[in-house]
């Protein structure tokens, strides 16, 4: 079969589409014929190697996608062949705390991702895909849609009424509004474009802040929550973010810590997580109890996912240089079918 | 000021208008215009009664209202004269669990209630009322409204796409109908009347079931859920309906047990419990912690009470014995300006 | 190698001694030699045909056991040769809410048990032993112990000072009384036995009640509690010792329903559930994630589970005969090494 | 009445003892003769004008404090004349989120404390003490213990076999020892002396970490529990011990940030708490359900607050230069019955 490899040293130029055997389904294992994968950052930082860890190469890379499974093992009784499915990032992890994942098995590094013709995955780390979806839509569910889910639901148990401040118009912030639209919140958008921030609002955003206007965003949010600010806050901009972040917290608000968009430098005195009285926690994605829960919500919902550009997947390169180049409003997805 | 007294032996004849001496606000109290009243069915059952329990007489019934603060304590910080505000039904549980409720601080009931021209409130026991509603609407919050939003959100956390399954069109029945859909979950609604299934539609259920037609409604929870069953059920219908709502349960599913409009006689297997692998609870209306987060809900949602009738608070025997024949659609108010 | 099958058409005579293939592990399997196995009265209905459903036979019974690991498949990372290792009662709840486990997975039925030389166990649905405990102490731990610690702590969060009434003196109470113990609970047990009761008492709890001198219970454990009423009770009686559990409860009791050693005739009315304030719940053992951390519990505080009588594992009939003819005081295991 | 007043401009010299009128009992208030009161590191702060906010001069000392009820108001029903009693430190957080909390209303800044012969309290804002505790035991309860308390149950759901990392043996850390051991918890100290590392031991901690012979005590923790690290961290050390406890956090470990011994200044990355997947988050005291729930663990299990010295009430100013000089173990209690 046909897939893409990162091949050392790695680097966008050494994606490169090779033959691969066939795979074999195990006991409790199925193949799926991949129909459309989608690209995350950290799946440009892997390429670029700027990622926080290294991964041996050559490496097939891509941990979200869909597929129709074409073969089940023996023991399968999760699924059936004609069955479209996801994998989950966390190839261990079905639920309960973030301690039961286990490091070594995430897709698309250090285990081949889902960049190919074909894939092999464990019914335990596979999920049925929302009936209403189109396979571009769903293949873009895993990584970023989970995390956003996890944040604002799993961890943050998040209620009709109370507000959510989303920062920027990244994969998890888009999917944090239509989630937080869908569960009757209160929803705070920031980006530097007015445009996105019109297209944030169509989305479900209630207001939206224009942090290159308004520098002092975290003011613009406390005023727009007469003075009470947010109550859970989809942190993706980094430490120069973080600091803005904790001023626009409401008492006992949740910070949910998962990116660096804006950058990596940067500090806080964690003294003012006291005075303010917030809580502050890194979301790692999240299990696939969360992603069955998610994609519930997505039918009953019909929500559907935001799509920036679709790429033939031989083109992956391009696709990966899109994402590295610009901040796309939505996902980059690779068909395979073309 | 005028007060309307459920009178010595009890009844709904009498219900006497009475003139009863201006309260006086403490130290951390203060005097509302009492504007609107709202019936709950405990109140006929005190006034008839068949309450579980007994309180001495005279008492000024109705847990259920809304006023505009006249008169503040010196030591008031919560409000100031002219706040719109509604008065708790627990006026002693602020937050936390059940636990920190005290039992002799229910309104209507030992303690008087709201059925007057003026009320005195303490400040821990009142909240602002959301502006976007009328008097009337307002009104109907304290008891119905606060029993859904503890049910399903303080107790239940509940998640878009999960399932609610609410019995019947009774008050805290709609507005848990209300709530669930501003919160994505996916709503059925029982009843006996086509016509009421079709409101309750037009207010967000996705599915009625009748059950004068279909008698083994159960079966058609079963079926609209793919097998699945509920997540989340409103219980008011008593025994006889437990039975059944065992039935409809998905695994650990959570029962609020909080009425019995289908008669209080019955009986089940406690280990259908253990065989379904449910939660099952009592729900006793909720802490003025869930009555500020539901307002803030109710706010953002823009959402409206259901209102069966209003009558001139005059009139209040009429409205006990409205309330105490049929089963309305949405609340019985007493309009106090009439 | 040798195993020990539950023969058609079943009852415990009908347990026979028989030569089955080695086990073969696959890519994230292992082979463990079995050291040690322990009944369950689940185990008892199953050889008795009483179970609440039935099993193909033959079936190797037992889901309780202790090996040690001496073959891993390729992909095996979680174990190595050499460790000693529980399986778990449900093969596939890893962690998250009991909606994860999958029913067809339990452990002695329908998937075959641990009674036999050599067993396969998917790596992740097995754990490391606590170090102090010997093979046959840890033979006992997969479903009484994991039950008792999934009532108390991953659905009770019991606190230290809550009240805990643990129901007789069977497994999963007895291990509840030491979990209670070590985690600063006050304890109050149930029994038909002064001997059983100071036993008991030795182990941690701090009242007896005597149910054969003092039927009416529940009386006598609201005195023990100044009438606050217990906080979190080990139900395993069945529907008559239900209804004196909900007058034992405190407001918000958590009412852990498990089993029925009092007979499963009887009927409550679940009103009470309402008007006592109380929380039911079915308890189903627990997941991967609740076993791993009641290990730990284990190692700190040095626990270590009541045996009440150990028989080499080719009499495992008279083992099953004893279980089922009395109430042993603590686990009835087999030894594998004689 | 006596009373002890901070007189403007404040500072330690200017605390003045001083007649006060004997107060009176509100509809539900109450009036105790307080016995004693103990100190914590805030009050000192309040007194020499360090403290993040002033209040107005002249004020009454200490939140802390025990007393005998010898009035009630007309109202009163929690308690009765002659009872032990404790004030809480938020007068208006009976339960529920700290949102519930109102600053305006906490006990010895800006509202007046119990350094006074008599003090009134709204029956709201006060609990029962264990019987077995001594007045002077008693007096140390309402800020150090119930923010232990919180930190490790209420917000820490503490389970038997976690780990708690208890930095330094401040007032916080000590209760948080004893409570940790009470639970079943494995427990780690660290302290700048080996002979407070010891008494600590004595009080339950499994092992001692001195932080001036092991600067990167971090490390040691890791050590000491295998690589996994800390589950509970009570951070009371500021900044730069920050730093240290992310790298002792297993994942998904709990730093609850109450304090800074070690210093106010310096910084963090809030990255950290992504890539360390911990959770963080402020710990203000606690509600008085909080108190109440640690009252009953503290009776069942017979634990004692360590004192360090007690004064007489009238040497107040050396009680506060006491607490500001050294490091003490234990509380620094006055006695207001000499």
């Amino acid at each position: 079969m046909k897939a893409i490899e990162l091949q050392s040293p790695g680097g966008i130029d050494n994606l490169k589409m090779v033959e691969r055997p066939m795979p074999e389904p195990g006991r409790q294992e199925m193949i799926i014929r991949v129909k459309a994968t989608a690209l995350n950052y950290r799946d440009v930082e892997i390429a670029r190697g700027s990622y926080h860890t290294t991964f041996p190469l050559p490496l097939v890379p891509l941990s979200d996608g869909v597929g129709e499974v074409v073969a089940v093992g023996p023991e399968v009784s999760r699924f059936k062949v004609g069955d479209q499915v996801c994998g989950t990032f966390w190839q261990r992890w079905v639920g309960g705390s973030f301690a039961m994942a286990e490091p070594s098995y995430q897709r698309g590094g250090p285990i081949d991702g889902l960049l190919s013709e074909f894939a092999r995955l464990d019914e335990q780390a596979a999920v049925i895909v929302p009936a209403h979806l189109s396979d571009v839509e769903a293949a873009t569910l895993p990584c970023a849609a989970v995390t956003a889910w996890h944040a604002l639901f799993t961890e943050g148990n998040l209620k009709p009424g109370e507000t959510v401040l989303s920062l920027g118009t990244g994969g998890v912030s888009l999917f944090a509004v239509q989630f937080a639209r869908a569960a009757g919140a209160r929803i705070i958008v920031t980006s530097g474009s007015d445009e996105k921030l019109a297209r944030a609002k169509e989305l479900g955003a209630h207001d939206g802040v224009n942090y290159r206007d308004t520098t002092d965003w975290s003011s613009a949010v406390l005023a727009l929550t007469d003075g009470r600010g947010a109550d859970h806050i989809i942190e993706v901009g980094g430490p120069q973010s973080f600091a803005q972040s904790l001023k626009a917290s409401a008492r006992g608000a949740q910070i949910n810590v998962i990116g660096y968009l804006g950058g990596s430098e940067g500090a806080i005195n964690p003294l003012d997580i006291f005075r303010r009285q917030v809580k502050a926690r890194g979301i790692p994605v999240g299990s696939r109890e969360s992603f069955e829960a998610m994609n519930r919500a997505l039918a009953v919902n019909r929500l559907r996912p935001v799509i920036d550009r679709v790429f033939p997947w031989a083109e992956a390169k391009e696709a990966f240089r899109h994402l590295e180049r610009g901040s796309p409003f939505g996902k980059v997805v690779l068909d395979h079918t073309k």
